[in-house]
């Protein structure tokens, strides 16, 4: 039974109140009965997830979609295992942010409180119903979601889970719904229901951003690509770049916060930069270098313009070489995403000033960039990673699905 | 002379990263030196404000924008003050809002750090003009600033006394500038310069929200309409609910946190009221009440289901009877526009339920609306009032104008 996305939108709305006011303990009862529900049903889930994966497959989609549409025991785990954790922090709820008292006796406080209805429109990746539909309940919001058809048999598995599970626990069904209706056009009523979704987050490729900036009237935060660059200083420990360099381009290329440009400072280029190659090709990553990659490793196709300001998502990997830390920072910040960009440096100075002059979410200094996550952060799971500035900065948790009010209290405080 | 508005966006983006490096000691003596020159040049201001007034007076303009544009001495100081309240603030750059340590030895340190470029549409006010390059500079910003064609003069002679001051401080000047265009397609260029500006933040009325909501494509807050109320509980003391109801409404009613509708319990009704409006119709003020109200003090005007919803910004005020503290609240969040919004009680529990049930910015308990100022609230200036959810709620100071970024500090961690 398919609902209009306005109704949907306006139950959400209707149950927001309440949500607000939920105690961090039947929240989190909650919580743990959707991680239960989840592991118990696996069965079920695996069949219906069979399903999507047969008919994506069957109609040539790529490698890197499959992956992220395929719902293995230990990603289903991960979701249990992320609602759980989502349980064991603190609410956020009524968190006092700030607070003082001013000259005149009035006491200000800066209290957290939920953003009322949240919307999700994502693509291939099933775990995030539960991700998102876990952080708002915890956050006190109510959860929209949209998958795309691709996961349509999936989606409708999990969010009935998740539903039995909250109406066992007494929390407002209507917490968590779906729209299982496919079409542009209930996603372009989604971004268009006014007064009815206080965040949107788009979590797929460009089309799907452009889509929400040309078209949605509901505020959103643009969850957009990830451009990442790992820089490697001078003064960098070469195993340890090696390794990271490795990690960040080939633990899982699909996704994000993946490594897709290698910027090299030209001290590393003749004795370091090679033997990395040659690992990289080893692990199957085409290599596009500029020519001063070239001429130290003949391999390398020559990168274009076009490869700088690529987001592969596959195993591909533009290499530069550049004459100086500023020039690294230059090359960052021009072709960058601001999602996740990483140094590796053994000098305190050139990680305080990369740390500085970079504008991204996450700056990461002797780390891979595939940290950029929000179970990675600590959040239990993610509402997907921010890449503007205002209201929420690289990978989002709770704190990102709460706005806050100012209480001021006085004792017949009048202005003079 | 007139540049582009592209070209100032320019300009103001490519002195954005010496601006959030600078230190604070360098922006506070800068601050002060602003101050000092408005202060030194008070006459010529002076002039200019006069010219504009007069032109605006033989023009008709309404009793409201000519008290909006009028830059009286007193004004001019707390310019002058609001500029040195500012420089008084810690710097927000820089600033470590929250940091911990994963499991695996990462150490994450969230930062505040400037958002870039800040552009701000305003009306008749010319003191926003100092106090947006104020919270700009400090919070490390440049700011774009765009007044109303009936304050060109004020604003060109008031920026220019900035200006001057930034260059005797060595901060570069492109730091504060103003769109001195009039024109809308001057307005049109700086909502779409998509790229150059980060935030923008329109200080007007309903066309001009409107306007941005239509065709901005750069990010913007919205500081929206005022229409706040006071409720008087049952448990209210009368003489304090008198008092704070008399200053919301008539202390200077034409800006966006005076009251404009009266909410009171029915066992005020038959004692209390008819007091007070015997006050405010004293005081000038025009009643428009429901039958209840009516019937109490038959002076009254009827309200009318439009006068619920209306920002008066005048001598008029909206009255309404209810018989019950959820009455109050569902009038509240039905017609208010999530400003300011006040409670006068004597019940600790009424006080709790209010300021987590109404969905405002700022919610005032025993104190004048009046108090959702940024200056108020110890900013020292505002950069406006925000009415929406995300990234700010309520006044809006330093902290508004930053975003954060993510350090991750690893010692080669890779991700398994």
């Amino acid at each position: 039974m398919t609902s209009s996305v306005t109704e949907i939108c306006r139950r959400a709305a209707a149950c927001a109140p309440g949500l607000a006011r939920l105690d961090g303990g039947t929240k989190d009862a909650a919580l743990h009965a959707m991680a239960d529900a989840l592991l118990d049903t696996a069965g079920d889930l695996a069949i219906a997830n069979k399903e999507d994966v047969a008919a994506a497959s069957s109609q040539g989609t790529s490698r890197t979609l499959l992956d992220r549409l395929t719902l293995t025991s230990s990603r289903l785990e991960g979701m249990a295992s992320g609602l759980r954790a989502v349980a064991a922090q603190g609410d956020p709820v009524g968190e006092v942010v700030n607070g003082w008292r001013r000259p005149n006796g009035l006491t200000i406080e800066e209290v957290r409180a939920p953003l009322g209805v949240v919307g999700v429109i994502f693509e291939a990746r099933p775990n995030v119903t539960s991700d998102v539909a876990g952080l708002a309940l915890k956050s006190g919001n109510a959860s929209v979601l949209r998958g795309s058809s691709i996961a349509m048999n999936s989606n409708r598995a999990i969010v009935g889970v998740l539903r039995g599970a909250l109406e066992s626990s007494g929390v407002p069904i209507d917490a968590v719904q779906l729209i299982d209706d496919p079409s542009r056009s209930a996603a372009l009523e989604l971004m268009t229901a006014k007064g009815h979704v206080d965040l949107l987050v788009p979590r797929g490729g460009a089309a799907l951003i452009k889509s929400i900036e040309d078209n949605a009237t509901v505020p959103y935060i643009i969850d957009g690509d990830g451009n990442c660059h790992i820089y490697v200083d001078e003064s960098a420990d070469e195993a340890m770049a090696a390794a990271i360099v490795l990690n960040a381009k080939t633990q899982r290329p699909s996704v994000c916060n993946a490594l897709e440009t290698l910027v090299v400072h030209e001290s590393k280029a003749a004795a370091w930069l090679p033997g990395v190659l040659d690992e990289l090709a080893s692990a199957g990553v085409e290599i596009r270098g500029d020519t001063r990659v070239t001429e130290t490793w003949p391999r390398a196709k020559s990168a274009t313009q076009e490869d700088w300001a690529t987001e592969y998502l596959d195993l591909v990997l533009a290499v530069t070489v550049v004459s100086s830390f500023d020039a690294a920072v230059a090359h960052i910040n021009a072709y960058g995403t601001a999602n996740a960009e990483g140094i590796v440096t053994g000098d305190l100075s050139a990680a305080r000033r990369f740390a500085t002059e970079i504008d991204a979410g996450s700056i990461f200094v002797n780390a891979s960039t595939r940290f950029s996550d929000g179970a990675e952060f600590g959040y239990g799971a993610e509402i997907g990673i921010s890449t503007q500035k205002l209201h929420a900065r690289g990978p989002m948790g709770l704190r990102a699905l709460t706005s806050t009010k100012f209480v001021v209290w006085g004792e017949g405080h009048i202005r003079n």
